[in-house]
């Protein structure tokens, strides 16, 4: 894995040799780093000034003309070293695509920043010498200071700390810096270092993604996140999702390739996040993890193939406490990890860390729907009291895969469509103002549902041919519509959406919607009954609620009952790691936590069928939806 | 170090190249390997038939005669390769030095075979498979069965226990043995194996002394002894005793390489133990160990420097749990090893393991004496309610080195004198019946007393020149007493006595006794009040108790009340291994003694300026012995 760092903001991520500096620049959260031609090297906007290192430039007439200015285009540039760009006229916001979500939830879940209960605590102690009337040992005379402090417990240590203690006990005059993670089992003393006043006490909260790492560096005494990283999932490479992970795994060796790669993708995060502080990965003290159950099981060398056989158990959801060194995470050998603990194959850690940022675990008043929307949706509903989940194959439609105009929410993309005079007209907004390059998620769904408030497609998503618009054209026998002609894109081609685009988007809509009806049906609820949809996931960001709602992905309540989170895997994981209360509530979370297999309830596919529609063959469910039409 | 074996007993023992066949035969127990001679070569009763390997022989004529005959002294012959000897006239007894010591203790002191509690246990369970309604993990089912057997208790495992998790469990339908380690705690699972009827589950039991190490492999399911090795402690090359071991330690390299040397010793022992019964290592799945401060600090690579620095403290006393891997110990590397707590730098777990052996932790009624007797001696005073321990450096003078005459308890040893007609006749019976070759630690003893009661001696030691009798000669200026004429001893000299061995002898026995009177003192109580006294230690084996209290080195109580229990660190370790009561009665027993520094009370001096009389400056003391006088 190379690094790349952008200028000014000094923002670094991590990505594989051969990748384009645009593509690293949107992994890294450049904000402003546009591509208004949709990336294909025409444009000239994205022009970033190579500070340092080595790339494969592109070979378009423009890159040609540039190569003597040490300017690149980011769209046609491949990395091929370390380097470092400046982005051109200051606009790099540093907005990271992961890591920012601790901005959008709200104060009141995370921890007491002022009486935090971190993983790992230093307490300082002063020691008094051994006297010959006495004979307590050192580490007798340690756990006597140390009673004194935590009162009666059970206070334990491991041979490392041991074979330092005689030296270091003697370094300061019996003054020392116990490093403790204290439970209800007792104490376990983690290090034991000379002196009082010790720099930093730090920790890392990980989120372990099928594409993407996340991991935050704490200072566990103040609760500050002290660096921020991201990068690839080093497994990509050997599978795009969890299934072909799983797949891969299957002989003992590929398991271990498998566990290498991710272990190398988080340690070279926890060596560069070190290093921007100017510690050493050993000067880390605990970690804390979250992350699908399959991303687990390989980051644990476990063997996931259970997990896609029915009945789908894996082999464990409540990891049980391991040390670094067991597992060969790059911190201090001796420190504890804990992990969020899952719920089934298919909720995993991710989820119940996740729920951390919501009001789903300690209100048990009213009941709350948790969403996270990515490749794979899961879902949560309940509260303090109870909660089910269950999961649901949403599939990259939103992502923009898949979708013959569809791209990712960078310069360029249309965000916002309006169709107007019976689908003669459309007006949209494009990011960046310039000439649109392709349709990004929130365009598509507001699209899918301006196509269909004007009758341009029927409630199955079929195009009305019968309507008067020469947008309406056919492409290879098959219907098509128009959003911009050719000669208005940024690439100077028709930018169209075809049936089988909406057929694709429609599916995952239905997914998710059907998915969250079913485990509805299955309490006897309904949507009015929730006070709060909770959308999490690096892609619910720019989901337009009105435009979800209208197509039938999101139900049909009040807007205001709708909140962002974010990563909150990740988020979860880093308030987990601050507040020992929070660590008791996951545990408490995953045991309330009632999973249902969607694939084996008979009723899912008579949900999924009648949500293909839009917005719904029920349109009594939508009522709102039903007045535009 | 090489392996000899010896015929038709099959013992085995391991020994550095170069040793002598007759010291091999010593340290492996064989008693039938008869040194007359005192192993100069001469008489030739040693002989061995080599059966296999290679060997340095001696340069006597005798040996040079046997060349051809793959006959061999002994005595002579050096050790260069593994071999095999077998003993002539089949008089091995097979009869060891350390691993007997089980015969030696009485039952009341052993576990409940019918019942035991061994540190770590095999359960058998039927785990059902998962199903879709319920999705608990197979971590999740394996802990609900282990909850229907043991409770509602906190279960935890490793990480190399899930790693063969999922196929374990599917193997043989859910039939599983889960190894499991159960304490205050909870349960630990060490591992799991497919299918019930598991062969065997085993562990260890180790004393490691400074200069032997012993170790019995135990079926922990029957508390069967399956195997027994000893060795020497490789260290020893690096120092003879714990001080010469200490101060080689001053730095890491050089205690990491005392830490390899003893940890190559014990799994040395456990590899040819476990080949014993044809199985791996690694299917040893506890330890439990003892052994004197010093050698814990060494094996387990911490630092023992401050261990002989004033006041005298070491790292730590009692060891937390660790795990095989965590110290290199070669069983199966998440093995739990477990170690007799020490109660302070000169008395360590190898004396609370040893007073397993005794009524001393269970009995509140009466006050016992625990004497472990080697080239150090530790005492403890008590019982259940109460412990006092105390060190003293006896010497090794008993064991027969730094006394003219002296050497070990062989064929061929004085064991027993008779001093006749004021001092003029000695009769004396010797081990095999021929010609003297030198004097035992029990016949030393003997023969102390026997010069005393006699008048050959005073009651400070010095010869009374007066008497008349032709034995009192002069050897170098200085006076010596003849106990047998060169024309009647093995090697044709003067079998003799001199004033400076009497020294040496009155200084050990004037430890002991007063490192014990002073003991007694701490409490308040004198020896009538003394139920009983246990002698441990390869040496008090071969004490003549009438012998030891006529010259003052143990009290004058009736001879019923002393019990030789061999040794019992290696016996005490044997019965935690196999018990949780005794465990927990070891932590007990740690707690519960007080150690007393004796070279810090001033009263030590006196007291053992008062034992340097025969038998003591206070005869009162002695009333059997005065009327002898």
């Amino acid at each position: 894995m190379l690094t790349i760092t952008f200028l000014p903001s000094n923002n670094k991520v991590e990505v594989p040799s051969g990748t384009l500096i645009s593509d690293a620049g949107s992994l890294a959260g450049i904000a402003d780093l546009h591509l208004p031609c949709g990336g294909k090297g025409t444009c000239g906007r994205c022009l970033v000034e190579l500070v340092e290192g080595e790339v494969e430039r592109g070979i378009s007439h423009l890159d040609s003309a540039l190569a003597n200015k040490n300017l690149v285009m980011a769209c046609q540039t491949r990395i091929t070293s370390d380097i470092t760009v400046r982005i051109m006229e200051s606009r790099d916001a540093s907005m990271r695509v992961v890591g920012d979500s601790h901005f959008l939830i709200s104060d009141e879940h995370l921890p007491d920043m002022a009486s935090l209960t971190p993983l790992v605590r230093a307490v300082e102690l002063k020691v008094p010498e051994a006297s010959i009337e006495e004979h307590y040992s050192d580490w007798q005379r340690v756990v006597r200071e140390l009673e004194k402090q935590l009162g009666q417990v059970e206070i334990t240590t491991d041979i490392t700390v041991l074979r330092t203690l005689a030296s270091t006990l003697r370094e300061q005059e019996g003054n020392i810096t116990a490093f403790i993670q204290q439970d209800a089992d007792g104490v376990n003393v983690k290090k034991i270092l000379p002196g009082h006043n010790i720099a930093g006490i730090y920790g890392v909260a990980i989120d372990i993604g099928t594409t993407t790492v996340a991991l935050e560096l704490i200072d566990l005494a103040s609760g500050k996140i002290v660096s921020s990283r991201t990068s690839y999932n080093a497994q990509i490479r050997l599978g795009s999702d969890v299934i072909s992970r799983i797949d891969y795994a299957r002989t003992p060796e590929k398991l271990n390739e498998l566990n290498r790669l991710v272990l190398e993708s988080v340690n070279d995060l926890i060596r560069d996040a070190a290093a921007d502080l100017d510690i050493n990965a050993n000067d880390i003290n605990a970690a804390f993890i979250s992350g699908n159950t399959t991303m687990i099981h390989l980051l644990l060398d476990l063997p996931p193939r259970y997990i896609r056989e029915s009945p789908y158990v894996p082999t464990v959801n409540t990891v049980p406490n391991i040390t670094a060194s067991e597992i060969g995470l790059a911190i201090a050998p001796n420190s504890s990890i804990e992990f969020a603990p899952g719920v089934g194959s298919y909720v995993g850690g991710d989820i119940t860390a996740g729920l951390l940022c919501t009001e789903i675990p300690t209100n048990s008043d009213e009941v709350f729907l948790f969403l996270d929307i990515g490749t794979n949706g899961e879902i949560v509903l309940g509260n303090a009291d109870w909660m089910l989940s269950c999961a649901c194959s949403a599939g990259p439609a939103f992502e923009g895969s898949g979708i013959k105009c569809g791209m990712r929410a960078a310069e360029g993309a249309i965000e916002y469509v309006e169709i107007k005079d019976s689908g003669k007209d459309v007006s949209y907004d494009v990011i960046g103002g310039d000439k649109p390059a392709g349709i990004c998620g929130s365009g598509l769904i507001c699209l899918l549902g301006e196509l269909f408030v004007h009758g341009v497609i029927d409630q199955i998503g079929h195009f009305n041919t019968d309507i008067d618009s020469n947008r309406m054209i056919s492409v290879d026998n098959k219907s098509a519509y128009v959003i911009e002609w050719a000669t208005n894109t940024a690439d100077g081609r028709d930018l169209i959406i075809t049936e089988a685009d909406i057929e694709n988007l429609m599916r995952t809509k239905a997914a998710i919607y059907s998915a969250c009806s079913l485990i509805m049906e299955n309490v006897g609820i309904d949507w009015n009954a929730v006070s709060r949809v909770y959308i999490a996931g690096g892609f619910g960001r720019y989901i337009q609620i009105h435009d979800a709602i209208l197509i039938g992905m999101l139900p049909d309540l009040p807007h205001d009952k709708f909140t962002y989170i974010g990563n909150s895997s990740l988020t979860g994981s880093y308030i987990a790691l601050l507040s020992q209360e929070h660590r008791e509530l996951l545990a408490q979370i995953a045991s309330k936590m009632t999973y249902i297999d969607l694939g084996s309830d008979p009723r899912y596919m008579d949900a999924y069928l009648a949500a293909l529609f839009l917005p719904h063959t029920d349109i009594n469910r939508f009522p709102t939806v039903a007045r535009l039409i």
